[in-house]
């Protein structure tokens, strides 16, 4: 049981995958479009897995990356029980912001279901305040 | 738009309102189980408010109200856009434990769609500990 | 009970209030940025409402309009407890697609939360096929 | 990445993983109780399929197996990153009604989260009417 839950493709995406349950759907009987936001979230927290780092790490050092701000397409439905795979890359890392890029796919036909992209900014968990992104978040992203 | 959101009913129970929406639902067309969960918390939360209290002064205080269990049956399912009350009532208050009790109806035809309870015990938020239920949440429940 | 819960500001936008839960809030103190989509989805159901219509119409009517694309900025957090207001303008209405604008604010000291928009396309719901804004949407947009 | 998502234990329980994401998780630091329902149900999936069958065949068959009634006691708290283990078993098969006891445990140390039970009764998709246990729910469970 302690198989490796993500894998980099050729291309440096981090892919991990995620069975729909119920819980995810709506009455329209597809994925309900906010529930894309924690495929994202598990995407981001894979990422930090694969590059050696924690996002854990971060908090304990009294940091957070909130998400600033998000825009994701949705180009085809997925359905109770699919199987996806969520593709995440780092794309850019500023002084103070970070960019994550996401590709999220069904694994049976490997149908493009929804991409798009977050940014974060970094605050100190206390006060909530921005602050330029510290070392612990480069180590973190396997930058240092 | 200052009107009340919440009234108490003839029997003593506090009685707030809720329109379903997609993102309650699932595939089966009807509100996922887990969201009730939510409307429950919406009662609690209003229950708070109707007796002059808020929750949010017990977790300036320092404390929390954890749930430690719950119980509930799902009598009808609701479906989006239904307007539905929620029925919460302070059933219980031990030395170290409280228990409120829900009824969600379903307004347009007085449905009973579940009831249930919740049971909670008190923390010290910053320990995790618990202890017994503090004079801020007797006041907090309007029973000081 | 029977008071209007939303009302139209003087720049046309649709306003609708919901007070922050838990079921909202994520560990880092704050609303979790996926939940966001629900207070959209909240604003989108009373935009329909407030010029007459029912998105429940357009589904009986056999349609759906699902969401094909998302933006959003996150400006401040919301936290537990707060109340907030969804400012929803219906912006574009094309011939296959619909844009609705969306402000979020905290009501306590007028605090842009949030800002963005949602696109939306027309699918017939039996088959998911993508089809032209049918009249039956445009009424319900109060357009026809 | 063909690696089973579950086992079975030695008492007959179906074992699967999940790590706690932010999603999950609230304002008090924990994950929300309502989000205990969304790993019941990942538990009753992966019921489904390690007894060779799967959820998905019951509701193209044409029924449904809603939650009539849930009870789940929180014995510790959850949190972001925490890996858990949930444990699921069938109890009780009856006539018109199916009962799952599950079992929460937190891997690092192997601490009891959460333990409870849901019931289920069947119904015909199309009209929701409750049914006996059709043969199609008995070989999805492997009984036939």
């Amino acid at each position: 049981m302690t198989t490796p839950r993500s894998r980099s493709s050729d291309n440096g995406d981090v892919v991990c995958r995620h069975r729909v349950i119920f819980g995810d759907t709506d009455a329209m009987g597809i994925v309900y479009y906010g529930n894309y936001m924690r495929y994202l979230e598990i995407g981001r927290g894979e990422y930090f897995r694969s590059v050696g780092g924690a996002y854990r790490a971060v908090e304990e050092a009294g940091y957070a990356l909130p998400v600033s701000e998000v825009r994701l397409k949705y180009r085809a439905p997925a359905r109770y029980d699919d199987e996806i795979e969520i593709h995440t890359r780092l794309e850019r890392v500023g002084r103070v912001r970070l960019r994550f890029l996401y590709r999220i796919e069904r694994i049976s036909d490997g149908c493009l279901l929804a991409d798009g992209f977050t940014i974060h900014g970094c605050t100190v968990s206390k006060t909530g305040r921005p602050t330029r992104l510290p070392d612990i978040v480069l180590e973190a992203l396997g930058l240092d």
